[in-house]
């Protein structure tokens, strides 16, 4: 049978309804690590306040639906999903510093609401309870288990940080010889590993195994068609369901696939005219820049080739999703997965 | 024989001396656990100019000399005390773009050179590899103490967050009911535990103590002279020597022993004007206000307030030490440490 649209509705409300109920497993997990104590104002309550409008939960949600598909306890995922989906705010603080980014979650960032020296404490200890979160692991998994958790933390952390030094490092140079295969660089550090990679590889040492390197075909694909994704929505997706501002990368300088193939498709003199406009600081830029900048985007062809990019990444994503978890049986855990698949390399919002 | 100025400057000089051979020792491993990788320009190259230019080494000097007071073995220290070291670099970096501090021994911070985005990234980085270097200690110590190695460091970096956090808000709210006990509850927070509570606590851990709340007192009067004379350091001390803005604090708005001296003592018209100038964001404030600020301090007695305070706090510290380190037989070690809390609390400079 064909699905119908309603068929469709319902599988969607389906799937948004499991990663629901993650989020109702996790959360709670997350919210008692959190000191009930002072400081409050200027830091507990932003926590909470922050953790408590949550994203979509992809992460928590890859590493638990993980660890069960390969056989593993649900309950013994949970203080590492949470301490993925604290450290994922922790990141998203610091970026909006870094990015002076307005709006995330359709709410202004902590830096414009509380300052920037707040919100960067904030982020810090935000990181710090995620290592007390990882800690938690002790009594319920073993101290084995435990010393490769906090090895994963490790790594992906640093891969992060070494990912975004290149991005703002790219844009404080206003280096415009940035290729394609340094954004795909970039982004395998910066998206794939702490998104994807880890929290996979994350559930499956939670349910024992030890062959974690079977997910790194998979989700350096599924990072990069989701990262890419991210950024074509960033710059063509509609602000209310995105959730941030539109066209907010070509404010911040950000290099992106699609700017990556402008550069080396513009003429000469838009070239020319291109850098010339993103070496300008972000108070500096005018809306008539970034419209112009837009438009050379689309001539260029270079939104048509990222979304053809994304598309292929989409494809060998789920091919590869197919290979990692060849052994784990057909269950529903590995549906979800698959579907979460799906969304983060498909969404459209 | 009673000391001649040149058996002092010889003292000094050994004291100098026996720190610089500490840092000479903690160098290394802490340079070891820096990745010798892209990327360098934005990030690596960075951190380990940052950690080249050290220092006066105290915190890794405490925890060594704890370690080997107590009869452990130096070499077991070292991973932890290069981790306390590079942790509290990580916290300058952030601190710095939190304070909008200018310099720092005695040059440009790394926001003013590299801009905050990369400042905040990589503080967080440096942040990310210090728990790298604790987990080095799994082959050197065993699991059993690395595991309560990494509870101390968890405590001691959630502590110091959260007395920034009440600093960072006092500033933020203009808060000017600030009263000194406030200002104690804080510095014990943001400065006792992670300057000498804990790296105390970490020696004498790695000698197989585990009677480690012995410190807590010391620690508190030692860290809390310490931090008065430092804050009284940045309003009345020599730049050149001291490395950082003289009167840095005033332009911060910084709440310190002497403000909340001086709100309590000012006639209510100079309360009302200094309320109002700290009221005014750093950059609308004037030469000519930090000057009035200055004065009123002076005027208050405040500054002679604090100077008595941290003199009591000191002379405490030393005869909490003594308790803290009776059954530490008398050592090189140990006429060490006293030398370092005789320097942290009167330090000139």
């Amino acid at each position: 049978m064909q699905p119908t649209p309603e068929t469709l509705g319902n599988r969607r409300d389906d799937f948004f309804g499991r990663l629901e109920r993650y989020r109702e497993l996790v959360t709670p997990v997350l919210t008692a690590a959190l000191p009930d104590k002072e400081p409050r104002r200027h830091l507990y309550d932003i926590i909470r306040a922050f953790v408590g409008k949550p994203g979509k939960g992809l992460r928590p949600a890859l590493c638990i639906a993980t660890c069960t598909a390969f056989g593993g306890r649900e309950d013994d995922a949970l203080p590492t999903a949470a301490a993925l989906e604290l450290l994922h705010n922790a990141l998203l603080v610091h970026d909006d510093v870094e990015d002076e980014s307005e709006y995330r979650r359709s709410e202004p960032t902590l830096h414009t609401r509380y300052g920037v020296p707040i919100a960067v404490n904030t982020g810090d200890a935000m990181n710090a309870l995620t290592l007390r979160l990882v800690l938690k692991n002790l009594e319920l998994v073993g101290a084995g288990k435990t010393w490769r958790i906090l090895e994963e933390f490790d790594h992906l952390l640093v891969e992060s940080l070494e990912g975004q030094a290149m991005e703002l490092g790219w844009i404080r140079d206003n280096d415009t010889s940035v290729g394609e295969d340094d954004y795909l660089r970039m982004i395998l550090k910066k998206t794939c590993w702490y998104s994807f990679i880890h929290p996979c590889r994350l559930g499956a040492l939670l349910a024992g195994r030890s062959d974690l390197e079977r997910f790194d075909r998979f989700g350096y694909f599924a990072g990069a068609a989701f990262q890419i994704k991210d950024d074509l929505l960033n710059l063509v997706g509609d602000a209310r369901r995105y959730g941030k501002e539109i066209g907010g990368d070509l404010w911040e300088g950000k290099r992106t696939l699609m700017l990556a193939h402008a550069f080396g498709e513009a003429s000469p003199k838009d070239r020319a005219r291109l850098a010339a406009m993103l070496e300008r600081p972000r108070s500096a830029r005018l809306e008539r820049d970034v419209d112009w900048m837009q438009k050379l985007l689309h001539e260029t062809g270079s939104i048509e080739h990222a979304t053809r990019a994304a598309a292929e990444l989409a494809r060998a994503a789920k091919t590869e999703f197919e290979v990692a978890y060849a052994d784990a049986p057909e269950s529903d855990e590995k549906s979800l997965l698959r579907e979460i698949v799906a969304y983060a390399v498909e969404r459209e919002l």
